[in-house]
């Protein structure tokens, strides 16, 4: 009673934190702070807004300022927590509007601080033409240099998720844009027999996809890489992002191997009355078991809502996670869950594969589009390690089905047998998470 | 080693029994008989022959009977089984092309001798102007009558699936459409409040649809009601199906409290030696653990992939039925998995439910659609008992992830914290059945 939380970052993490806090528990101060001028904002829709399909910053926001403030969630935007006192109970905050600093005390912390965009050391990322996507700060500013300057040529040095939205956004917007990866295929967390497919339905929308090629040094109009300059008068930054994790370190809360705060399944740091959730955070994996670095909205809004639940004072447990990913590049729509075989064999599985090619409905139909599904199982107990999917529309969420089936400990033997819905115009008759349970049936 | 197999019926149930049998045990005698002059056909795919999606009805056809005969499963089309001698292990067969009869010895007996088309007793459904369209045989005839008929107006009878699917191609190619269902809504598998948003979309296409009225008589050019005449130059039975048993009866088996034959998980029947797959006979309940008869495609490839193995001496069990079905009526996707309300409160589950609206994906992006999600859960466990789905693209498959949730035994709290998929053009961030859960987290 009368107590104040803090909470530090006003995205997913954070905010989620904040309005289950205040659902449960009235008497609760609480003091949001983020340096942006948004809260809760899909930063996933940014290649949206980049792709046009959009118009507006804000229509990436699903609860403003005012909305929380209403709650009785004292938001300060453009606030940014730059000290910890973690013994006096007390935070440094800065107003990055008027510049002033002042000191804020609190009873709980919760750091919800995010993660900042890898640049992994390339030399010319502070050039003004080089861009981040991590947050709606940098979307806005992506947006202005593009008004600006009208580039004609771009670059995507890396190629997650959002560093491929982009590439096709920038595309589709009619600019000539190659996507420099120095890996083995584009999409690490897929198997390059499933990357590859990425990268064909890049190139077949007019995108320049380099693999096996790294990126040197960013020039004014250009990347140097391994394989000769790339013109680029704009580029992106796609290699991921890091857990910041400042704040959490100045607390004394302990980071786990992957980098990012460790918490226990309530997200509960290692320092008593400090939560975390969201980028900053690892997870545990249920498959492998072991740590790991999932930087996602859902996984964020359901680590926050746990953490929120647990300050006001109630009960609830993160999960954990499966690694599922989705995302739609170029008509292709892409997904997957569990293990890939990378990181099947690094957790010590012994893992079988089997690839499908199927459609999306009855083949008989016009409709169709092809589909193709990986699926990866142990040796010996036929448990379900992990899916990857990639085809045209129903691919990207069939991996759902994967996720739920992990998660309940389903071996290939009962996804065979599994009542899955089937009609001409949605679904060949056996689901191609079937088909490929029935091929890895002899394997396992 | 010389045992000669008889398969009666050469559609899933049959055939794919048939085509596993061979592939295990290449020195079996495999002897097929259907009825029709096709094999493994698609019969949900009727309603798009009819709607002129296809051409000719072979389209459907998944493998011919020369397919069969080239792997060594004598195929014999326009053949009859008329009786049996189960003692003697004989079989009358009647060639339906030459009138002729004959005896026919077997070994094994595999019964996959599908449905028929009920009628309710509804007088005058021998007029030649009423059809039913269970198999392919009734497609080629519906066709054929339409085509030299040119009929102005239809009347769908009941509202089944395939009835409804039959009403939406009908009502396309430019026919005045009228069905009519004597239940509160059409699609009794459905909870009436998830029915209505159907008959919504059939309103919408233009299609009359008649709820709480009784088909009392088929006249020439007109259906009957309770509610008054409709005129009907064409009717479509849409009233369900009942399992033919015929065969079965007369081999001795038993049959089940649905009134489809009895099998045992590895779809042995009552008599020794005499197997049975598919429409004609009745499933396990996964969550009620009660018999139910699911006359589906998607049952009968599965029961028949599992007789063939153990007719081969091989070992699989069938796992039952979640009572899973989907279909696309009028751009609206419709899944349903599980027990709806009716079904929950007969099998003696106190179920609570919930409803919500969601969109197809992130509600910023234009193309996001509404999509509706009923869940039902079991009060005290939170176990989920079932999933009602109906909207726009990926409505109807969502329902795959909750049939592996209730095959794994998930609960409600558990598909909270489920690590489902999320991209903006392909899903909110919560997905609605994780919206679903948490509006009964409070309730269960």
């Amino acid at each position: 009673m009368g107590k104040r939380l803090l909470v530090v970052g006003g995205d997913a993490g954070g905010m989620s934190a904040a309005a289950q806090a205040r659902r449960i528990e009235p008497d609760l101060e609480i003091v949001a702070l983020e340096r942006t001028r948004w809260t809760s904002y899909s930063a996933c829709g940014i290649p949206y807004l980049a792709g046009g399909l959009l118009h507006r910053p804000d229509q990436l926001v699903a609860r403003r300022p005012e909305e929380f403030r209403a709650a009785r969630i004292d938001v300060r935007v453009e606030h940014e927590a730059v000290g910890l006192d973690i013994a006096a109970r007390k935070a440094e905050v800065r107003s990055l509007a008027h510049g002033r600093s002042f000191t804020l005390g609190f009873d709980l912390l919760h750091l919800a601080t995010g993660a900042v965009p890898s640049n992994a050391g390339l030399p010319g990322c502070d050039l003004p033409h080089v861009h981040a996507v991590q947050n709606l700060g940098d979307a806005v500013a992506l947006l202005d240099f593009a008004r600006r300057r009208r580039p004609s040529t771009a670059a995507v040095v890396g190629s997650g998720y959002v560093g491929l939205e982009m590439a096709e956004a920038l595309r589709r917007r009619g600019l000539g844009v190659t996507v420099v990866e120095s890996g083995p295929e584009v999409m690490g967390s897929l198997d390059p027999d499933v990357g590859a497919r990425v990268s064909k339905a890049m190139r077949d929308l007019g995108i320049v996809v380099h693999t096996g090629v790294r990126a040197e040094e960013v020039t004014t109009g250009a990347v140097v890489t391994s394989a000769g300059e790339i013109p680029a008068e704009l580029v992106v930054l796609g290699m991921g992002v890091r857990p910041d994790t400042a704040l959490a370190v100045e607390a004394g809360a302990r980071l786990g191997p992957t980098g990012g705060v460790a918490t226990d399944r309530r997200q509960a740091t290692s320092v008593e009355g400090v939560w975390a959730a969201g980028d900053c955070c690892e997870s545990t994996h249920l498959v492998s078991g072991r740590p790991t670095y999932q930087p996602l909205g859902t996984v964020a809004n359901k680590q926050g809502r746990v953490a929120g639940i647990n300050i006001a004072g109630g009960y609830a447990a993160f999960a954990g996670v499966l690694g599922t990913a989705i995302t739609r590049i170029c008509d292709l729509e892409i997904g997957r869950t569990g293990l890939n075989r990378a990181e099947a064999e690094e957790a010590g599985f012994e893992a079988v594969d089997a690839t499908v090619e199927s459609t999306t409905a009855a083949g008989y139909l016009p409709e169709a589009r092809p589909t193709a599904l990986k699926m990866l199982a142990e040796r010996g107990t036929g448990r379900i390690l992990g899916v990857q999917s990639a085809g045209g529309p129903g691919s990207a969420k069939r991996v759902d089905v994967a996720a739920a089936a992990i998660a309940g400990g389903l071996s290939v033997e009962d996804l065979i047998g599994l009542d899955l819905g089937y009609a001409p115009p949605l679904s060949p008759l056996w689901d191609p998470l079937q088909l490929a349970a029935r091929s890895l049936r002899g394997a396992v």
